[in-house]
């Protein structure tokens, strides 16, 4: 089996896969596949209200808050996000800290300039080339704003929110996609946060939204239905058809993950898998580059730089050669990227360390 | 094995879900599993340009015409034909014969009241409590209609368009879902055609659109772009992460349905299947009842009535002690349905058949 630094869709825990693989064919002594179930049978609304039950508990999710099971992932989110909460003569503030946070701020401005809204750029790290996150003492907060937006963790930048910040009082929207459920996190702080599931917690094609009862209620009514996050929430994420094997296969993820001890275990297990690399990266600085300033390094998406795009693409094929994959950056940034999502081992990683080791010894 | 008449998610084929099976944990030999691959890696993008050129060949989609993969399911697809295609001041003509087409025109009117275009009603059968399609002579057409929008078969209601209509010269816009790839349709009359995979062809998570350039190049250019057909036709249904899974599973049944000979071969099949549930019906006329006119009698969802709810609760009892599972028809009509989708095999049908003759016999 290949060491799979796959960026999203990730590795899985091999658990996971495995109880799929054994009732593929018979879910539950029923004789059929999962996918073969009706939504609204008994049988798959008893994974779907566990794997909702299993995110409630694992991610401490507060009274008065909603969790969906939704389609589409971030990016729809990027949209529904404002059409929601950003009624005309609004105005929304956008942090954009990575390649992510400025397609949201796209898309909000999109749908903003249609109803006649406004969406604010309260602070953006492009000029540092998306090597840091933005401080909230940077950013220029309008205090009256419908609500902020911030993405928690930069996929393509390797760039990260190691400390969750505060933006003034407006409703806080976060798009945690590339950290969903790799640590503790405070809910209440947040008015609604949402994550694609193919990172850390499941297959693409299952986006899962967290949102207090409280900013639901202030979302438009007058929206098409199926845009209006109130809609989903009342049918239990059952409104329409949901991806019932993605919700499947995400219930067999976050069982495997209270299995392992929950979030406790499973963010001091991703802190050691980052901190080893980067540990090779400053011990060996003048081989290996960091492009994130430190206080920012992201400990879900690990990217580096070596002396030359030469010497990226050697290093690569070596690490293929050891059956490391998924290792190669971003085609907007190239150089190399590590994700190192709750399913990728330790093992791995250090293996992985091993090789940068051995590589700069045999290439410095 | 249980025979399986769920309305949808429904039965898959068995080799499609087989082959599933085989390769979960080790996909073409890398490994790992396909919901493990990157979305832009070559072994995934094997799979989806597969899949796509399936739906091509089987459904004889014509040049000029693009073939979408999406998520949110029909239902998110009742609000982006309307966000793209009825711009402010424009108007749109809606068919309603069922309880989908009827949510089709409730999610158009509300995004035609956001923007100040209109939506008419063109033609219901509501008047007839769904028991018929409308005919084309009878719809109240707006030439100047930015598009025409039906639904080809209602799943609730069991209503079906056994000849495809043509509604005037506007556009034509068809929720094919419930018969998606169930039949040969000539989509040159069709500007845009929309199903979830759930019923025919897959299991829940992937949309499927086939529409022409042309219209597709109609559309509204300042929605946020994830909701523009446009962005996801030039980016090759990898706009963002689809759901890979479920599209890996698509392409395993239809891999199935061309081994089996096509729409040719499945359809004849389908209707030879309908046929034997329907011909019971009308020899034992006094015992079961269908409210659905002959014209217009789906072959994918057989709909009928007994004499008493009581009497509907005792079938349903015996068919489940037959192994028969998904017959309880929608909540909101009562009644019994048995879902004919592609992969119900005949042997199934003829084992419903002997049951109404046997039951009826016994209770009649």
């Amino acid at each position: 089996m290949p060491m799979n630094f796959n960026a999203g869709p990730a590795s899985l825990p091999l658990a996971a896969l495995e109880r799929a693989k054994t009732e593929l064919l018979d879910f539950a002594g029923t004789g059929i596949s999962v996918m073969e179930h009706s939504h609204r049978g008994k049988e798959y609304e008893a994974v779907h209200d566990e794997a909702m039950s299993l995110v409630r508990e694992l991610f401490a999710v507060p009274r008065g808050y909603e969790v969906l099971f939704l389609q589409g992932g971030a990016s729809l989110e990027f949209a529904t996000v404002p059409m929601n909460f950003l009624p005309p003569g609004a105005s929304a503030d956008y942090i954009v800290t990575g390649a992510w946070s400025e397609k949201a701020h796209a898309e909000a401005s999109a749908w903003a300039a249609m109803v006649r809204a406004s969406v604010r750029l309260a602070a953006s790290t492009k000029d540092s080339g998306y090597t840091r996150v933005a401080l909230a003492e940077e950013a220029r907060l309008d205090e009256n704003a419908a609500f902020v937006h911030f993405a928690s963790n930069e996929t393509i930048h390797g760039v990260q929110y190691l400390e969750l910040p505060r933006f003034g009082n407006a409703p806080l929207v976060c798009d945690m996609s590339s950290e969903f459920l790799s640590r503790k996190v405070d809910l209440r702080a947040f008015s609604l946060v949402y994550g694609g599931a193919q990172k850390n917690i499941g297959p693409s094609g299952v986006t899962v939204v967290i949102a207090s009862n409280d900013f639901i209620a202030r979302g438009r009514q007058d929206l098409p239905t199926i845009l209006q996050y109130r809609a989903h929430a009342k049918a239990k994420s059952l409104l329409n058809t949901p991806s019932t094997f993605g919700i499947y296969l995400m219930r067999n993820v976050l069982a495997w993950l209270k299995g392992e001890g929950g979030l406790a275990t499973i963010e001091a297990r991703n802190r050691a898998k980052a901190a080893e690399l980067y540990a090779v990266m400053d011990a060996l600085s003048g081989f290996y580059r960091s492009p994130v300033q430190r206080a920012s390094r992201s400990v879900m998406n690990v990217v580096f730089r070596l002396s030359s795009e030469d010497m990226e693409k050697r290093f690569l094929a070596e690490a293929a050669q050891n059956a490391m994959i998924g290792l190669k950056g971003h085609r907007s940034v190239g150089g190399i990227r590590a994700s190192l999502y709750n399913a990728v081992e330790p093992d791995w990683v250090s293996a992985l360390a091993s090789l940068m080791k051995e590589f700069a010894r045999r290439n410095g």
